[in-house]
């Protein structure tokens, strides 16, 4: 299993940040394309755990699109073999000072493209 | 990219049930042993943000043994094509009452058997 295949990387890459720009714009149609149609998908939110894409839809369709600006660090993409990757990164808001926030995705390649099968956010303390 | 390839499957949910009694066993060398050693491997913690393998280590030799005891629920395993696979899953802490921890972990098939590649655990309130 190869590590980081160069071109495989740099499709993931684009899809993260495709992601990243719905996100932050709240793009709720890109946002929903990106992650897998499927009863297996699962995203673990800052306060919620959605189970299915019908219940991420019904999240992303009810969030207020207000304070989602964010600033990424500590991002890392990494692919596993030609069909799957890990993105993981860090994130600040303004509006939460002394906490620092936790996103990690598995993307895997479908015959459309690169899809979301699972997610994790979270929030904590900044760690000392 | 085939779902649930019934052999995959049995694999990883095999590594994910040895994983799981290391983890409330406390048995360092499993724990070690499972998760992928590159510097690529990533662990969000409940309270923690470690990257790369050593830092991972570091951390689980440096833990408390106490209280690691958990009840698992609604645990979802899914297979991507036959070299990747995420294990999901709930637990609850009989300390912890009214809260509710979420584990994520994303495998990867190696030579050497299936590997944890990233892992996001995180602890919320009980959603309403």
């Amino acid at each position: 299993m190869e590590i980081d295949h160069p071109a495989t990387l740099a499709e993931v890459t684009a899809a993260f940040v495709r992601y990243e720009a719905a996100l932050v714009g709240n793009d709720i149609a890109v946002l929903d394309e990106l992650f897998l149609a499927a009863p297996t998908t699962i995203r673990y939110g800052g306060g919620e755990n959605l189970y299915g894409i019908e219940a991420i839809r019904g999240f992303r369709a009810a969030r207020s699109p207000a304070g989602l600006a964010r600033r990424l660090a500590g991002t890392v993409i990494t692919s596993y073999g030609r069909d799957a990757a890990v993105a993981s990164t860090l994130f600040y808001r303004d509006g939460a000072p002394g906490r620092v926030g936790r996103q990690m995705q598995t993307w895997v390649r479908t015959p459309d493209g690169w899809r979301v099968a699972a997610a994790h956010v979270s929030i904590i303390d900044e760690p000392a």
